[in-house]
């Protein structure tokens, strides 16, 4: 029978903290994606224009093209009529050109006729029959777009690092760009296991419980950026973590939760410090004791607690800013202040990370117990109490950190 | 040669508003989604339990179940001895009970085993040659989760409208769901028209200008919580209007940005009011004065002015509230508040949206022309400035609209 020893040894939260976000390096890997996809990723290079945008001069209005000095001294009371020599077309360079007394109908976005200078908006303008009647005067270069006005050749339009928002997906259209370079998503591989659970849509085996953490842990990747492989459940023995340790070194991070005795955190430990390293076990930190962070090759390993709250709640506040930063993504991580609705005790000793649901700048309790998958799900945020903290008294002005 | 009108009866911006949102219903339409893929989506039902979570009254704490009353007494100096009797593993109903002197090993989620009522946690005690040393009195249920502890059987454990995060993910793992019934995304039709625009990827034609509105609506639509498609580009004419508005009756919404001419407004306004309603032409806003609502059969349709700038900020406070509500999202505006960094000018009579670059509470002014893509890109939201202010000073305190 294995024996089962306490923790010892336990680093504090910053500190756990410090050493995982030193290893949780940006990944080099970039891929090419489709415009039409790259919503949301990372720039891997800036962009620089290829060309100009526009790339002729055009008109800023819908109007007439004119040479500005025909339209001088006009006045309500008093148009300059020009002859209407045609109509410009947009979309390709026109054939007529505007002389000395005449205009030519032109659509915002239409390049300007040779001869024009200006274009005066339609709504200042009259149709007598066939000429147009100038009301009020245009100085040269009015409602023209010079070419490159938005763009110029070679200038730099994107940086590298930009998480791509709509208006710089239109950037990169602009200049006709129909994919992008981006960084590659970290890849994480979630691993189940333990006799404990059983798997999603399969019957329930008796004295078992659903396979929540895989579920959780996906989806919270997911929301950091990365893509995300669950594997099937392996039993909680040395042999089943090696082969899971083996598979891991094809991805940028593994997280482990399955087992959540102290006798199986130790193994875990054990086979990960034989084919990797184990940078801590332990943090000072409620949830959070049994926590595990090392690496195999160049791939993060985590050990998160079993239970589902406090599993989640560690892969919140340890896991999810180390996959932000490997993704190049900001740290975004949502927190308003609120006031506490009823008192919270605390342990001596140990960080705590306590779920709560804030509305209107009150956040309530929302804790049961760390074996409750319901202290998450009835809650939409957590608040921190630092380690020399007996309780939080009601009233107490709290951060609260969303999920 | 068709005529160009200027616009008349603008509706104010507020209207506008109101009459999109009264018709942008949320959809009935639902769908069956894997768990893994439920992230972000909205559930279509509420969520009851069909079992219990835990089955089974479980041990709390790794450490040793016991008959409480056995411990009654134990302190460090005089502590309860009590035989070893063997190991719960967890996953399985017990094979072995506690009587009376004895206890047995169980670590934290296995089933309490017949006889014992609580479980000293391993901290609280010592192995002495296979018996036992307990330093602690436990009370009956010390440590033990009750069956149904976290979730009762029939319980409603998620509510219909839950846009669904990480642990509520997690909720639905624990009662074995894999899979959700969560309303459809709203189907978006874009539908590039114009003779001005090149497709991306395409050498761009003298005169032309890439397709910019097409991939930036498509990126806010999905955003947005839709699904898109963009269809190829047609040109701006009667007929090519009238069979993107016949395939838009399959999409929930249908996006035309192409035209921004008067005139070529006026042709999808023509077209629309033939096969389907115009609600509004035309907006007291700045830009969007073009802008264009109306439907065809239960299809939302929104006419967008052609310059990128403008389009894309017309989506933003137009098109994305629709969607969102279409698709059962909560309206997630960011908005903070900042300090002018600069005197804007404005223009009286039509609400303005101007594009800002907001840092560290000081907004400055991004906006360069309306047909720029860069008054976009190199902002990250927008101010509004309303109908009857004709300058905002430097220093004035604004709220900023986030992208």
């Amino acid at each position: 029978m294995s024996r089962m020893k306490p923790f010892r040894d336990l680093i504090g939260f910053e500190e756990a903290k410090d050493m995982i976000m030193e290893r949780a390096k940006p990944l080099a890997r970039t891929e090419r994606v489709p415009l039409f996809d790259a919503l949301g990723r990372v720039l891997a290079e800036a962009v620089h224009s290829p060309i100009d945008v526009p790339g002729f001069t055009r008109a800023a209005m819908d109007g007439y093209a004119v040479r500005a000095e025909d339209t001088f001294g006009a006045a309500r009371m008093s148009p300059r009529i020009l002859g209407l020599t045609g109509k410009i077309p947009v979309g390709k360079m026109p054939g007529l050109s505007v002389g000395k007394g005449t205009c030519a109908q032109i659509a915002t976005g239409a390049p300007l006729p040779k001869g024009a200078d200006a274009v005066v908006p339609v709504e200042e303008t009259d149709d007598a029959d066939g000429s147009i009647r100038i009301f009020r005067p245009a100085h040269p270069g009015a409602y023209v777009s010079a070419p490159n006005s938005d763009v110029a050749k070679g200038d730099k339009v994107l940086s590298e690092g930009t998480t791509l928002d709509p208006p710089h997906i239109g950037a990169a259209a602009a200049l006709g760009m129909n994919e992008l370079k981006v960084y590659a998503k970290p890849s994480v591989a979630v691993f189940p296991t333990g006799d404990e659970i059983s798997g999603l849509g399969e019957p329930l085996r008796e004295g078992a419980v659903y396979d929540i953490n895989s579920y959780t842990l996906a989806a919270l990747m997911k929301a950091s950026g990365a893509e995300v492989e669950i594997f099937d459940i392996v039993p909680d023995t040395a042999e089943g973590l090696k082969g899971c340790l083996k598979e891991a070194r094809g991805f940028d991070c593994a997280l482990f939760s399955g087992g959540s005795s102290v006798g199986e955190r130790d193994m875990l430990a054990g086979v990960l410090s034989e084919i990797g390293n184990v940078r801590f076990h332990g943090i000072a930190l409620k949830p959070g004791k049994p926590t595990l962070f090392g690496n195999v090759r160049g791939t993060l390993v985590f050990g998160l607690p079993g239970y589902p709250a406090s599993c989640l709640t560690n892969a919140y506040v340890l896991v999810r800013p180390a996959v932000r930063a490997m993704a190049h993504l900001p740290q975004a991580q949502r927190v308003e202040e609120a006031v506490l609705a009823e008192r919270i005790l605390s342990t001596i000793g140990r960080h705590q990370l306590y779920t709560v649901r804030a509305e209107n700048g009150v956040a309530r309790p929302a804790f049961k117990e760390s074996s409750a998958i319901t202290s998450m799900s009835n809650a939409n945020g957590w608040i921190e109490i630092p380690q020399n903290t007996e309780f939080l008294e009601k009233g107490t002005k709290v951060s609260v950190y969303f999920f």
